[in-house]
């Protein structure tokens, strides 16, 4: 059987660090901090956006491949970091949404904005 | 062909949020949001650590599975993020890495946080 | 001459820290991902509302009050964290406010989403 | 009575919006969104540093000056922010450390850095 494409990509990143001796930057706490900084570019693409303007991103000539670009790093450092502590990524989301299915039952939670906002987003 | 993990994640996430009928909830621009606000929470856990400490996070019976539940989170935000902006998040890393391959040689990178801290991290 | 609100507030804030024998935890680093972990709570109360939601927060008189209390949080690491650096807070505002007023004059910005889009937010 | 320096900051930066008639992108939820993004440069100036370098950060003649201008960012946003939304930010920030006080006794969190990574940070 073929490593799964999440595999290939964990390999991957861990071997253009190893390549460059970039482990002994790559602490936990570290690439955390490179995933938020990351996450802030996110955020800066954002920012100024319409809710409309924020859905139709990916029509923008300009705006699409930036908003692609930095969702790459995103889950580049997230791999790396999920590589370097163990933890299997895709795992972790699904017991964290076991979880939330519970706290957030169907008819409690419909469509209800004050639900979301006032309890924390669905899956935290 | 049975569907990849990332794939079955991505289904199961969107049918979380069509359930409780937060799609009017979920613009990219708020999930960008989500998504940073988890990565805040994953940066909580890390802010007071030694680089050591942080090392050994997932040894400690407490922080150990707090740090792999809150990262639970981030990947779930950033599935729906890209599931919504129609992105493919394998690809779209496996693409910024190919390009961080060619910004960052071998030769040029070898174990220097100077050329890491100057030119911004391996990935960016 | 009595010292100004803000250089109480950082004496308050350092005596605070050192009272509790922080010092030990509070290099610049450690600060900067305690003021990035506030402002992901900031970001939070705000993920789910629309625009106008967003601006009439303060009348709800459930988020209003924790918005304001998120704010000083966010205040008392960015003070603690300038107090570490020798940084004066309010000149290096004004500094990058000089600078952001020949990089974007009145004429060439006024109204232009685009501009602030593309070139980046007023004062980056 | 002259106004206070955080005053002159706070009409300053208000006139810089209005001149440049982009209020109308000042929201409050893309105010946060902004500091979130200026935070988060922030933390990529610190992300390779070890606990030692990033306390001689200023020092450096390249990092200081960056380090002094994302302040600078972080603080006008922060600033604009608290305009738009009426809060007082030194208020709140004393608000918040008193509340704090109450919480973490001088006796009962005195070095500890259990205490701080359990309970959530200082003012949190």
């Amino acid at each position: 059987m073929s490593p799964s494409p999440i595999a290939e990509l964990t390999a991957r990143v861990r071997a253009f660090a190893v390549e460059r001796d970039w482990q002994q930057f790559h602490t936990p706490k570290n690439l955390t901090m490179a995933l938020a900084g990351e996450v802030g570019e996110l955020l800066a693409e954002f920012q100024w956006l319409t809710p409309e303007q924020s859905a139709a991103v990916m029509s923008d000539p300009e705006l699409g491949p930036r908003v692609r670009a930095e969702i790459g790093d995103v889950m580049i450092y997230l791999i790396r970091l999920t590589d370097t502590l163990g933890i299997d990524l895709i795992e972790a989301a699904n017991d964290k949404l076991d979880e939330a299915s519970r706290r957030y039952t169907v008819d409690a939670a419909r469509g209800s904005a004050a639900k979301i906002a006032k309890d924390h987003p669905p899956a935290s």
